[in-house]
């Protein structure tokens, strides 16, 4: 379809009915410029808190299909909403949940994927001149199951739509107002970026940049959608274009720096160095679905032929991953488990470094001559992770910033704000 | 299906979670017994308000499309907390909304009429031993368009399941315990009844006895379902079976008194007598959808050839009909419209009256006696309506309920309370 564009606006944007009127001015605005207009909508503000809070005072343990059937409803409500409020305006609107578009998704509840969207029910309200306004974060399963697509859900519908549709634009609005070089709450000269490129925003957003969910950045990039990230106060605010780094104009190594306070390090201590060992340990934890993050297997002591496995992972899982890991003791014969929470992971990332040698030593030698001491190095081909302590975060994030001179006024423009995991 | 029965539950008894638990309760109960369990709920207590005023802090007009897409949320959230209500109590149970089951309605948006119950949904859980938690109120339209049934829809699905199901029985639990001779907070002695028939029941509803709503009651009728009208709060108590008058044993002229303080009196005064004076009035009335209830045209002046027609209509509808009538004004030639908001239509009910002479001239009897003025007189199989100032009300219930002997404590029980309108 020509000139369609999606809009995707997040609960915050829509948590009371004010705000659903603002949401109708920015959809109106694209459809005033000549746009066919979709609008994906997720649950106002605090509805899924709220929905949530009664079910956990009936049980601990709904089940997840009883679950996606509760949480559904919250989109329910703010797509009805927004379609009263463009039409109180004058512009024909149709709001469309899951079943009704046939968003079809896998079998599986509360973080299904999106396995095939039906595109007959909304191109035809589009060509009948209407604004479709798409309930986000739910689906469908072959077989009439209703199921929710998990964090960042409503990103997700977004992009799958403007990727099966074929749209101009997928513009995402956040109550930031783009990408930023680093979190300017902490490094005040931060610069929101023009564009980057989708490979730069995944290390960013999985290294704690909450602007948008991985899943959602590597859907865009799969299908070649263009993602705009915007601020839904500041309409005139281009915000920053997420993009393939082949359309991109690449002037810095060094595009922004991420930092993740989430994570914990655990440490295996003395394990023998015998074949199988790392299997063992990481497959236990993937029974258990733990994310593990950065490995790093060193020779701690080359006499007793020992090994210290250390690796991090989100600090909500490590409780557990200490219980399964202390039950291998018998079987793997380590000596302890040690666990730390007072980390931060802080990265470099950029699409800039590929090809430019020296950006890892020269992020070492900042941190160093700082006396910010590195417990664990990973890299990628375009990012840098240092785990450091978490005292030293803001040390780290400042001199990085200095150091790989990301505040140049003359590219960047400095305001606003991003939120930090 | 073999020992299927049908529960519903309103908007108060599902009012929060703990209202929820009560609930699972009362379900759980029919389980134990055997019985193959359907449940139909409304949305929770607020929920209702709350969305409606919502949409009406955007517009005074929203679209009937996008406030049943709105409203239909409502029992989305309370389906799905009973059935997790039931599961933490160890029941496997199901949440269906409309869509998924295939209540399929005329596409009428805000009271339309189911056409048509797929069973095939229903029927799979309940083989499989599950409690199956049905949405109450909303439909689906053959183009996938959501719809509301409007007021009572709860109960119209609840009987609507029942017969397609053919259930043993279909229960509707409510805040009263059953259906009374007459409003027990005006007549302290009046009577629960342990049975009546549809068509006392209908006359009793549309008389402003808010148990059941007349289209519920009607569905039971054409397809012979046994309804029962039961407290939500005492499960021991059996309340009230509505089912055929053949299958009933009837021992009194007059079943109940009904009352009904929400209409007004209209009347046009001196029409000039020509033929199709009376249709003009009164289809200009129904092209704005306004039912008329009592009518009455009476000779008032032989001299002069007029007329003048009284009739009454629920008072929210009296403004807008009395401007129609003045616009008929120069057309019609009457002198004025009066309009009387201070009446009460006061009904005795009875299958027994069919064939028994004297029950109206022993009703305006004891009026009469007590002073009390009859404005209008309106008469049915079944039914004996009188008109009388609002002030006389309490007064001619309490008469009526001695004249015809309502409250003998050999056949009825007397607790509880029952609504008027």
């Amino acid at each position: 379809m020509n000139n369609l564009v999606v809009q995707k606006f997040g609960g915050t944007s829509v948590a009371d009915v004010d705000k659903i009127k603002n949401v109708a001015d920015a959809v109106i605005r694209e459809k005033r410029n000549g746009n066919n207009v979709i609008v994906v909508v997720s649950a106002m503000g605090h509805t899924t808190d709220y929905l949530v809070k009664m079910a956990k005072d009936i049980t601990d343990t709904p089940s997840p299909r009883e679950m996606d059937m509760l949480l559904s409803t919250g989109e329910g409500i703010s797509i009805a909403l927004l379609a009263i409020a463009l039409q109180s305006r004058g512009y024909d609107a149709v709001s469309l949940n899951a079943m009704q578009i046939g968003i079809h998704t896998e079998d599986k509840h509360m973080k299904a994927r999106i396995t095939d969207i039906e595109k007959a029910r909304i191109e035809k309200e589009l060509n009948a001149g209407k604004i479709v306004v798409v309930a986000g974060f739910q689906g469908v399963t072959q077989d009439g199951e209703i199921t929710t697509l998990g964090r960042g859900g409503s990103d997700i519908t977004a992009v799958a739509l403007a990727a099966i549709l074929n749209a101009d634009r997928c513009d995402i609005y956040t109550d930031v107002d783009g990408v930023y070089t680093a979190d300017p709450r902490i490094v005040p000269t931060a610069a929101k970026l023009d564009e980057i490129s989708y490979e730069e925003m995944l290390e960013l957003a999985q290294a704690g940049a909450n602007v948008l969910h991985p899943r959602s950045v590597e859907a865009a990039k799969a299908h070649n959608v263009v993602l705009r990230v915007r601020s839904s106060f500041k309409l005139n605010d281009k915000g920053t274009l997420i993009l393939g780094v082949d359309k991109m104009e690449i002037n810095k190594a060094v595009t922004g720096i991420a930092v993740d306070l989430s994570q914990a390090r655990i440490v295996v201590c003395s394990v023998p160095d015998r074949p199988g060992t790392a299997a063992k340990v990481f497959s236990a934890l993937a029974k258990e679905n733990i994310s593990v993050d950065m490995i790093i297997q060193s020779y701690a002591n080359k006499e007793h032929n020992t090994n210290d496995i250390a690796f991090t992972m989100n600090s909500d899982d490590a409780g557990v991953a200490i219980e399964i890991l202390r039950s291998l003791k018998d079987e793997l014969e380590f000596s302890e488990v040690e666990a730390n929470f007072d980390i931060a992971k802080v990265s470099v990332v950029g699409a800039g470094m590929i090809g430019r040698p020296g950006i890892a030593s020269k992020m070492f030698k900042a941190l160093a001559e700082a006396d910010i001491n590195i417990k664990m190095i990973a890299t990628s081909e375009i990012k840098i992770s240092c785990l450091v302590d978490k005292s030293d975060t803001q040390k780290a994030i400042r001199i990085l910033h200095d150091t790989f001179e990301l505040s140049d006024g003359s590219i960047f423009e400095v305001t606003g704000g991003l939120p930090i995991s």
